[in-house]
């Protein structure tokens, strides 16, 4: 074979829907030499990182971890040390990502009953009620924000109806984490999972996790085991929090030391301040969007700052344009997904993606475009 | 909350059980900037991560991956992708990875056949003879290169009894994978699992797979889903090799440009100089160790070269030699694990790791030390 060459890749602007640009310190820390996945010096980071993330997610709860893998893996550490199965779990669907979790709930046996809203509508807290007085819930599982549709789902009320009925509240954070309001226990979720590659702008491939202590007592008293050895909380919390730190798997060093970076920025900067930037920057490009004729998917209240979906005005290739985005302007943005594929863009301002900079490359390219 | 300094570890020298010692070079391409998971060159870095793959392990496997998470996410992808409840599965264990494996069979809900051998020697294969006549078994699954003992399991007469009986060979490559003799396609290895932390040098976070063909035929004729969304190759499998690259899930982008890296050194190399290097070195470390009056854990035949393992002699207080070490002369070393916790020592020498310099620095160390 021949041998092939250096890595030698464009400069890109990253405006889709993750991974997001990341600071020159996430990069430098990511890059410093290894340290062994139980030195005490290890551990130390893996302990700075989950009083982090707890800051950021604001919650107290013991119990709060990143999973060794992308978003999708926390979505499904979640539910497979949640649910058994026969359980009944109410899934809410708007979106891919809600469609994901009904498909992870029913590959751990459960019983799916599903709470559908249109795609880039939020869902509507009446149709859970019904949900829930319609069979005996374990749990609930929702989407925060639909990185598919730019939804931001509101929690506040289906949380209280959720307690109600004894059952366990599951939020997807992938997106909104560190990019919007997120309040674990004020809100009264039980489980949460995200991403470092959206809002807290550090490579993909981690997935913070936080459960609260009704959560935990779900997963102690299980009948059986949980289904998938590598993300059994059962034994990678003791890896995270036990008085042994107990090997488990051998957690991604560098990436940790990417994200313990990314978080210590963000905490820099202050979570008020770092939203209100992501909506500045959100009203900046909406304004400039629309003068170029362009509609949001999402009505007003329910819009994400982050991740902006807009309608392709007619006449307009928006695969070509994308691609021009890409090979003239080093720009990416995102195509949509399912139903939406060809119809919508998805525009990310996430993290380090939220600057007034990004925001008018993306307007002065897109002008001499279209 | 006070917010945390600067990342600030100490420089190790890496000779433990993984991760290993990473190349600049390496560290350098993960510091890149990051480009999206879908944009058009991330899709080249990946096959040209599969080709080299394919290269090192050498196979012609079109379906040659990585999975997007550590070795133990790899043992599962191949487990619950090959597994559905009610098959019998023949688990060979003679060590901490093989327990392992035979602990996520039986949560695929397979029955599990298991051929055992003392830790620290390989398996008998007139065992595994036994146990194939003994059912109708769907897979074998073993270790080639036992971490937790320093084990070299030979494959190839296991492999021929595995195809007589109408099996699928299922091997654990994580810490033979470039450093030892290792050819899936001559030795009829059906499905395998690595990690990159090992003799790759890379940072922790992925684990190569591959799969031949009658793997992907048993995958293709399930009657169930796998249970793992994250790992269900019927859709991974689209992302790294369909002909419109689905999405699935974030690839971890740094990650990948790092294993990129990491195996053009391999490839630079040369497989067989890079295993001569680690026999080399193997022999220099076990001449030192047997000078000091260690005894090696395993006979001479089945000896790892990248992992020794070394009984400790009496009188040594083995924790407090390898805590002063680490604090003293910043050398990593492993413990034993489970039955051998506090009896053995085991020592990396793979990848970046494997240099006389390391050799000398480590003898010369316990010198002073004991």
């Amino acid at each position: 074979m021949e041998n092939l060459k250096e890595l030698n890749t464009s400069t890109r602007v990253l405006m889709g829907p993750g991974p997001s640009d990341v600071h020159s310190r996430v990069l430098r820390a990511m890059s410093t030499p290894l340290v062994g996945h139980l030195d005490p010096e290890f551990l130390m980071v893996m302990d700075d990182i989950k009083v982090m993330v707890q800051e950021t997610l604001q919650t107290q709860n013991p119990l709060t971890f990143v999973v060794s893998a992308p978003g999708s893996a926390g979505m499904e550490c979640c539910l497979v040390n949640l649910l058994e199965p026969g359980d009944e779990a109410v899934i809410c669907i708007h979106g891919v990502f809600g469609t994901r979790l009904a498909d992870i709930a029913e590959r751990c046996g459960a019983k799916v009953i599903k709470v559908e809203a249109d795609w880039g509508t939020p869902i509507d807290p009446n149709n859970v009620k019904k949900a829930l007085a319609s069979c005996k819930p374990k749990l609930v599982a929702i989407v925060h924000a639909e990185t598919s549709t730019g939804v931001l789902q509101p929690l506040e009320e289906i949380s209280k109806m959720t307690k109600e009925a004894g059952a366990l509240l599951v939020v997807d954070a992938v997106t909104s984490f560190c990019g919007t309001e997120l309040k674990v226990d004020e809100w009264g979720i039980d489980a949460l999972y995200s991403g470092s590659q959206k809002c807290l702008s550090a490579p993909p491939g981690l997935s913070p996790v936080t459960f609260s202590q009704a959560a935990i007592d779900v997963l102690e008293n299980r009948k059986t085991k949980v289904q998938s050895w590598f993300l059994d909380l059962t034994m990678v919390k003791n890896y995270w929090a036990g008085a042994k730190r107990a090997y488990h798997h051998t957690a991604p060093v560098s990436a940790m030391f990417a994200m313990r970076e990314a978080l210590r920025i963000v905490l820099e900067e202050g979570l008020e301040n770092r939203f209100e930037r992501h909506r500045k920057n959100h009203e900046l490009l909406r304004d400039g969007l629309e003068r170029l004729g362009f509609e949001f998917l999402v009505s007003e209240p329910y819009r994400l700052p982050m991740l902006n979906a807009v309608r392709i005005p007619a006449g307009v290739d928006e695969a070509l344009v994308r691609k021009r985005l890409l090979d003239e302007y080093n720009i990416e943005i995102g195509g949509g997904l399912g139903p939406f594929a060809g119809k919508i863009w998805r525009i990310g301002l996430m993290g380090e993606s939220a600057t007034p900079n990004h925001v008018n490359m993306l307007m002065a390219a897109l002008k001499q475009l279209m």
